[in-house]
């Protein structure tokens, strides 16, 4: 495979061709040796950095792009490539994951002693304890599926049953990695582990998309379904059920709540994808531990505003996509309103998000602070996956523009489709702009602005109690406590040691009146009710287009203008990278809020 | 537009309803007036740089959005949007990139005296001439869209007329603008400049996708019309001519020559929105001006072998191109045996372009150098595009792979599909390795680890017998004297005046066996000629598929196993995405032999 390998012979007779005559002073043998030495000296150690990324990262893209193309065989449903090769493929790509995750914690254990870098900005906890969750989530999905091949066992591939097995093996140590080794910054073997990492990388990808593609095939053939049903004349349902009975009672059951599932899953990828990059891109990195690592307590005094307008719009939203579900079956009138009424609540909800990311960024322009520009892998990435994400329902939002503004029909919820669209690109623009300068924003000023916060994050301490006193007693270790305990925080988990950190005595929380005398705190207080409202949102505007509310397909508006084919291609693309946009954004926001 | 202004007067009722009211201290009016102070000095001067890279790059991305939708608008023929719909929108793109050129131009000029940064590094002159070329042939493309536009002038909308005089105007205008300022580091007015500098990036890449996607409609319905020879059955070609006669007589001339021009204005917008791009990213930027900036003499001495096989090479293309062009039109058997040509030609220059890259490696392996890891954001770009580019066909040929072992029909050219898929894969992989690695070694470390070198500049230098001797007398001012030249010759062109560099007293050129009696000299005149011969065949790859040859589209596997639509869809993506790929890797190519 590597060209250096093969072509090692390739060298020498170069050598004795041409530049072993050339030189007269030593004799071409010991020139030979010399060459040789240098060669093994090269290929057993310092590979450059720059060409292993390349090289990995090649080899990564053609993985997926393999996957990609199986994938686009399997949607023309022809007789040669069928579901089957690619959930092989997959699963061999999980095997593989799965053998170089095993070697690398046994690699690890061995190396128990000698000190591991880790990044600490790679993640954070309550982003594991997520994926977690949707971990769990996926879990289940594939006892379903387990459950469905064994109803179809006599008619089905065995590879559908092998799949989720491999599946929730997969899924199991995936989880176990994440927990113990994420953060870790490889410094032995670089080379073959930046193989190893983007190898996870894109097989997790490639699940996504594998995930993403049934999600979409099972809207398609609801849409066709519906199409029909309204007598739109002929499209053909391609169905991929098994052609015999199911020795169990629980098949349907299994399938119908496979999509109910798929979401998380789907998610659940993508998120250890980009965690995994990170990881990716920290292999050789040395880590400047004199950054300044700020402790970030999750505080939660003076929410009131934000939550509440939150919680009210996630009710909303869980109403609207009820109605919406159910009406967008029947006729054609109800379907109408149903979609009417969809853009009226989107058109609310998005001028609710637009002025509240809008307020939020003229706080930060009349409280100047200059922005943290040291290198920071993790927020690079968060910034370019913001806007990269964006990009698909903007193309989607810029199609309705020119189908409103092009078609001759002129259904009840024309304007308002248009007025949604442009402010689903408002909105995006702005709460892009907003996340990323609350993330670049630095936070020492903050502190040194503002006395008052330098004590503040104790008060919602809750094992300060069980700490010893500081007691104006002038020490060395403790001269920054804060940052230690980070650092032992954060290695603790790993060895298993636990370190207790020296803390100032707690206070007795002081009234809200006294404690918010100072001005920026008000600010904070403004941010934080801004943040948490916005991940309300989010959520809500992942949840509708995430359980069947999408009517980007049920409108028309956009199939006239564009086409059946070029409408759901277009479609297909935007929705998967929407919903991984309006998760992430939960996330990046997440982060905001404490932060700010 | 700006939310910073529209929300100006929330801070206010939010300062009144929250913040003055809990601060006892200061009265609340002067409080009012503190904030406004600093709202507006934030407002008026330093918005932060992170902020105005995302306001402005997603401006940028959402103009380019906006074109898209028209594009897949267009490309349903429906009724309701037209070409002319999509041509003014890029009128207007221009005009206003016109406008902000001017401004930027004045602005300069009275800003004469004022020394501006240059980035040595973001272009050279030698692709400033191949672009102005380029922008002379898309001159040659206006002129004949005005001729073609005079002939039909009755029938058609004026916008046809309209736009090639604005398109000639703004090649000119850009063409002055890439001459004398594309290098400036912008320092003032950062904010706006960053708005006009992505509006022309962005214009560019819309021109360029409109030019790729007529190219793409004219060979899909010469593509079409083979098919409906050969009896394929009932595709409809869909044809854009107008409803009246020509006036004039050589309006077919001048739309059949357009085709042949396509490819280069293609290239041309693709090229200059790159280098706008480093532009874009420099500004603000603080240039280290103490980095080692070497003078690079384009030496030719000892290039024979890549010479004559490249050239070699590019006359069996064209030969092959001919050959296949004609061919492809006539019997099934013809056509066959046409294809199977291509390929049997096509694996052969792979496995060169492969070998020659291999050894190029292998070379790089066996003489360590570190890499050079110091900010270059053209050269960052530069790795960026070549290994975004490689996707396209990455795509296609492992497209290509699933069909070939998924299908059931076996033409003659089935295998050597199958090779020639897989070595382009392994090429590109080669390729981007070697001319990433090229561009990152460091080049002092070649210098002091071969004394000659430092001398052998001066033998290829033409202008040197005018300079004053340089007898060994030592001087501070000369030692560093190629470095301190390269910086004057960089201002030169622009400030008009003309310094002279002392150097050393030109030698007679030796023989060439004793000057290359040093061993790294050959690995050198080696690298050199695999270079040359890599950028001629990469023309020659360019030279295929942007002419007419491409049997993606005649072969038949790859449209059975993924249906009509999807495989032109991928094709429609993947083959601007490989043109690009070429033209691209030529610089690179050419930029690497002048650097080894």
């Amino acid at each position: 495979m590597s060209p250096t390998m093969v072509e090692h012979s390739g060298l020498d007779i170069m050598c004795l061709n041409k530049y072993c005559h050339s030189s007269s002073s030593s004799s071409s043998s010991e020139q030979d040796k010399k060459v040789f030495t240098k060669l093994k000296l090269s290929l057993s150690g310092d590979y450059p950095r720059k060409n292993a990324e390349i090289l990995s990262g090649q080899y990564g893209t053609n993985v997926l792009l393999i996957g990609a193309a199986l994938m686009l065989a399997i949607a023309h449903h022809g007789p040669s490539v069928k579901e089957e090769h690619l959930l092989s493929f997959v699963t061999c790509l999980m095997l593989l994951q799965l053998i170089w995750m095993m070697w690398y914690i046994l690699v690890r254990d061995r190396q128990k002693n000698a000190r591991t870098d880790k990044d600490v900005h790679a993640t954070t906890c309550w982003i594991r304890g997520g994926l977690t969750l949707l971990a769990l989530l996926s879990l289940i999905m594939d006892a379903f599926r387990i459950g469905y091949y064994v109803g179809y066992q006599s008619c089905v591939s065995a590879v559908l049953g092998v799949f989720p097995v491999i599946h929730a093996t997969h899924t199991i140590a995936q989880v176990h990695f994440l927990w113990f080794h994420i953060k870790d910054v490889i410094k032995s073997f670089e080379t073959f582990e930046r193989f190893g990492v983007i190898h996870a990388v894109f097989t997790n990808l490639l699940l996504w998309c594998n995930g993403v593609m049934s999600e979409a095939e099972h809207f398609l053939n609801n849409h066709k379904r519906r199409l029909s049903a309204l007598g739109y004349g002929n499209l053909t349902i391609v169905h991929s059920e098994p052609h015999c009975n199911c020795t169990t009672s629980t098949c349907s059951m299994f399938s119908s709540s496979l999509f109910y599932l798929y979401p998380f899953n789907v998610e659940y990828h993508i998120f250890v994808s980009a965690m995994l990059f990170v990881m990716w891109k920290n292999i050789g990195r040395t880590i400047d531990l004199s950054l300044n690592q700020k402790r970030l307590a999750t505080k939660t005094q003076g929410l009131t505003v934000g939550p509440i307008l939150g919680l009210f719009a996630l009710a909303s939203t869980i109403g609207i996509l009820v109605v919406y579900v159910t009406h967008v079956e029947e006729s054609l009138q109800t379907r109408q309103s149903a979609i009417s009424m969809f853009y009226i609540y989107g058109i609310v909800m998005l001028v609710s998000m637009c002025s509240a990311g809008a307020a939020a960024l003229l706080i930060y322009r009349a409280d100047h602070v200059p922005l943290d520009t040291s290198k920071n892998p993790s927020r690079q990435l968060d910034m370019e996956l913001l806007f990269g994400s964006s990009i698909g329902s903007w193309l989607m939002s810029w199609c309705s523009v020119v189908a409103v503004l092009g078609t001759n029909s002129s259904p009840p919820y024309r304007w308002t489709n248009l007025i949604y669209s442009l402010l689903i690109v408002l909105e995006k623009y702005i709460q892009n702009i907003f996340v990323v300068e609350s993330l670049y924003r630095q936070q020492d000023d903050g502190q040194s602005e503002d006395p008052e916060l330098a004590v503040s994050p104790e008060i919602f301490s809750v094992t300060s109690s069980l700490a010893p006193p500081y007691d104006g007693i002038i020490n060395r270790a403790y001269d920054k406590p804060e940052r230690t305990c980070v650092t032992m925080e954060n290695d603790q988990e790993e060895s298993g040691q636990v370190y207790r950190c020296p803390r100032k005595p707690s206070e007795v929380p002081l009234p809200v009146g006294s404690k918010v005398k100072e001005p920026p705190n008000v600010k904070r207080q403004i941010l934080k009710n801004i943040a948490v409202f916005l991940i309300m949102c989010n959520i809500s505007l992942w949840i509708l287009p995430a359980f069947g509310c999408r009517p980007q397909y049920d409108n028309g508006l956009e199939q006239e203008t564009f086409g059946f084919s070029v409408w759901t291609t277009v479609l297909n693309f935007a929705i998967p990278l929407n919903l991984f946009y309006r998760m992430h954004s939960v996330a990046s926001l997440f982060e905001v809020f404490r932060r700010v």
